[in-house]
């Protein structure tokens, strides 16, 4: 081929507008079929497909094209021809011709496919992803990596037209005491000491609203060495973006102009702005989580002063308690004694005592296991307060606030929430609280410890109701990601870290150095962190994150393909101060003993 | 302030068509100055500076500015003015106004300034690597980062518009045997166990290319874990990008695109292409190196045929040796004898035996120590083929070629080499050897083993011959990356393993997963990855790169701000099963003590 193209036209271009063209492509046989001595070959390309077509009468080529593997890497020449009549393919951009091959040279040809790639079967991920690079082939995948990059091209154009300056900050940085959940990585220039990968471009992007970039953004990779969940890896991209002389209200701003534009690149809709805003407090309350999912309604209606005189005990009593009764009106659905008994069990798995169905009748009556105790003015006003009707199915929940809301949110979820993501719902929950309330009642805070509270006094005095000028934005019931007003004052971040109980002398330990950043006029900051891979999964309708990573670890942070975590030589460990502990060695070496019986 | 805005307008953007309007605006207080009780301060944003006028008669506002500190972050509201006649400053933006002030908030007070920010006094790097964030407020690191991010964003311009994808690889990868450049991270969900973090992102895009991602590009994070020269960083950033079907024209012309776009964004400037191609030998012969400058001439002449008989035995010898007399014409200067024995010490210290030097007198006369055993045609000659006059010094070698070329090179740049880059002059240097050849004599391969050779055959009948697909990209002297066609064939790359002296063991251990990837079809492909810290650099006109990285290490690969690599606590380390060396351990029980003496 010496430096001719290997190419002079791409598969989806060609269209009748070529008839009689001769043209030279390159790409894969997706699929080769003989009919009658004719063979066909769909060749693909990154455009898409088109149809070549190998004459009894072609010689060598034939023989070539007849004796194909799919998937090999061809170059075919020859002439577009239109398809004889009621011969074209609708499904393809190049259907309506075909390419009557003059001669094919394979360049690289391949074996048997550990696995078919037309997705007729079902393939172990495991598997898909030991061989990504064929995975990476199917129509799929193919989508869902130019999604991916659709989405970072759609939020930078909107950022660098926004005067944002994109910078890199380190990702070999300090490793904090207590950073428990850092990647450690050791320094063979200084053996025995370590830098770690980090969790978020956090301190330094303060620092450069420090240093007087105003507006800055990054699309940076962070990493976050936890115990596995489905929709975690260990290495993850995010949208990182913050500005000086910002407050809350900016940022939501240019959050919705990015996701705006994101949607419209990716799935050619128009978003309405400003998104909702809600805050945690009634996100709590309405939708039982912090997340809510607002495609649906079936909200949560507090039912605590229909109650409060009841002579149904359970109740009254919670009531009394200071507790809550809350319900949601889950429908009409037909389920029979058994069905409503599992909701009982789900409830009571989520971590509520019980849970109270009651099924509104043809006649208006109520149809529950506890109607006998209530008064009929009390049934008559729970189905007033869920605007029910005949056939609907009512839950309710009686316990203290932080138990009822989100046991009540997870039923909702499980009865309502739409199985796709055609829809996109985005919201903003805001004004949430500097601690968050375990189920066990303990306070522990709800954001790193930059984060601004309203005030530091009601941190103090009020710990529980304190609120911090953080937020988050969600999108059809996942978080998408989250941001801040940060403290621009040493003196607050100083009280703000007694109040978190990060001791003087450990807030100097591991921050020191950013303490005495803060004191050389520190502007307002504030800014926000998206979730890319979240987002993009929502996007393409993807459940699982993995499906829109190139090369995801598993989720025991194994690669199958190349095989990493690895073990090392251990003179390279020398190296670097370390060393294998002798517990893991001897572990090693029973495996290698019993492995060679 | 509540949810009033920080600011109304931007510093820079004020001019006379803003009289009379009241703003606000919001930055910091870069210099303060009382003058007759009237108070000036210029007020500085990431646009540029604005002079404020605090009245004696301004009441508090006044009191507040006049005791301000440099560089605390402030916000004023007060009216702009047109300045008095005369008074304009021609270096301001907003020189033909300043603002009126009535009223000023502090937002944030600055301490006294480890060092002054106006660059009047040259500051120690480390100190500034420990303040960065101040560093990052003078007028040079807000360019540097200004024109990094300028430089990033125009070539993505151009990769997003020519059918790229931006495809992320990841960051935690295998660690491979002998790998000993590479950054280890230990698994704490496989304890003993290691990612490496990437060199470069090479066989993961050649993943892609395999996958079907026709066009790919990403600036990726790099890691390389050597001893420190000032122009490397233990983390730097490239421009990664690779095609499938694709020859080596097509990566140069895209490359020839990116920079073009580059230097029109940065320096406003449009660079012929296409930029010149030389061959490695022809880089070696005129300029003995591989990234020559060729923003000057002074090119390396062969005089090998001018003493191949002649009666100086020192340079016939060399020559009747297989060896070469090269010479280049160092133009006119004045020299006296001990400026003429430091360059023949300097080419002594450069590996060359001795260096001729000759002085053309204004008689056309030669001056020279060796002047009296060379035949007046000699003479003769060796002026005419430097094309040499009057006053011109010229420099003679006579060594191996692999010697006498690199020393002429470096004498070359020393006597020549403008010292700023406002010329930009960039070449590819193509047709690389298989193998370099050491000054030792020793063939040892000149880049990765994915490379394409242009014939294995060649590469095994005739290593130092052998051609690669290879090619840089060099400006005014400095390679800014490399490339190369891949091999695309597993039977090639295994055989090329072997020539590289890769056992087939070591192979399969290191490349395993490779090799069988190669065999399901994959593309013919080629690409590139440019080097971003050193292009920004030569733009800045900056010597070192880490001018131009927002918080780089030292050369020891420390960050004074932060303190990493520091030590971390050792339950952390036993999660990860290791654990640190005793020896290090001792030393540091040793440190320990000694300090408390």
């Amino acid at each position: 081929m010496g430096n001719e193209a290997y190419r002079t036209a791409h598969a989806a271009s060609l269209d009748t507008g070529d008839a009689g063209r001769a043209v030279r492509v390159a790409g894969w046989a997706e699929r080769i079929r003989d009919q009658g001595g004719v063979v066909f070959v769909d060749l693909r390309d990154a455009t898409g497909i088109v149809q070549v077509v190998f004459r009894p009468d072609g010689g060598e080529a034939h023989d070539i094209a007849g004796a194909l593997k799919r998937e090999s890497c061809i170059q075919v020449d020859g002439v577009v021809e239109a398809r004889p009549e009621g011969m074209a393919n609708p499904d393809l951009a190049s259907g309506e011709v075909e390419i009557e091959a003059s001669g094919i040279v394979v360049l690289s040809r391949a074996e048997t496919l550990p696995f078919q790639l037309d997705g007729r079967v079902d393939v172990a991920e495991e598997r898909r992803l030991k061989y990504r690079y064929l995975d990476l082939r199917t129509t799929r995948m193919t989508e869902n990596l130019r999604a991916r990059s659709t989405v970072i091209q759609a939020m930078r154009r909107v950022l660098d037209g926004s005067g944002f300056l994109e910078v890199e900050t380190p990702t070999l940085i300090a490793s904090t005491p207590e950073g428990a959940r850092d990647f450690l990585v050791p320094s063979r220039l200084r053996p025995g000491n370590f830098y770690a990968l980090p969790q978020s471009p956090q301190l330094f992007k303060q620092l450069l609203m420090i240093g007087g970039v105003e507006r800055y953004y990054q699309v940076a990779k962070c990493y976050r060495d936890e115990d596995f969940r489905s929709d975690r890896q260990v290495e993850f991209s995010q949208l990182d973006l913050e500005g000086a002389f910002w407050g809350q209200d900016d940022v939501l701003e240019t959050l919705e102009a990015i996701v705006t534009q994101v949607v419209k690149d990716t799935r050619g809709v128009d978003l309405d702005r400003p998104f909702p805003r809600i805050s945690y407090a009634e996100a709590m309350e309405r939708y039982g989580t912090d997340k809510p999912d607002i495609r649906f309604g079936m909200e949560i209606v507090d039912l605590s002063a229909v109650f409060e005189q009841s002579e149904f005990k359970a109740f009254a009593g919670v009531v009394a308690d200071g507790g809550v009764v809350r319900a949601i009106n889950a429908g009409a659905r037909e389920l029979s004694r058994a069905g409503l008994d599992a909701l009982v069990e789900q409830a009571q798995s989520l971590g509520a005592k019980g849970l109270v169905w009651m099924v509104v009748q043809d006649d208006g009556s109520v149809r529950s296991p506890v109607a006998k105790f209530l008064a009929p003015e009390e049934l008559a006003a729970v189905v007033a307060a869920l605007d029910a009707s005949p056939g609907d199915v009512l839950l309710l929940v009686g316990d203290i606030a932080r138990v009822a809301g989100p046991v009540l949110g997870q039923l909702r979820l499980d009865l309502g929430q739409p199985l796709d993501h055609d829809e996109l719902a985005f919201l903003f929950v805001v004004d949430f609280p500097v601690f968050e309330v375990t189920m066990e009642g303990d306070l522990v805070p709800a954001h790193h410890p930059f984060t601004a509270p309203v005030s530091v006094e009601e941190m103090r005095t009020n710990p529980a109701e304190a609120i911090s000028k953080a937020y988050d934005m969600v999108l059809n019931g996942s978080e998408l990601g989250s941001g801040s007003v940060r403290i621009h004052d040493s003196d607050v971040q100083a009280q703000v870290f007694e109040v978190l109980g990060i001791s003087r002398q450990q807030a100097q330990a591991r921050f020191g150095w950013f303490m005495e950043a803060l004191r050389y006029g520190t502007p307002p900051h504030a800014g926000f962190a998206i979730g890319i891979d979240r987002l993009v999964s929502i996007l393409r309708n993807e459940i699982n994150i993995r499906e829109v990573i190139p090369f995801p670890k598993t989720q025991t942070g194994a690669d199958p393909l190349t095989g990493s975590p690895s073990r090392v030589e251990g003179p390279q460990l020398t190296e670097l101060g370390i060393a294998i502990r002798p517990e893991i060695e001897a572990q090693w070496a029973g495996e290698a003993q019993s492995e060679s019986v």
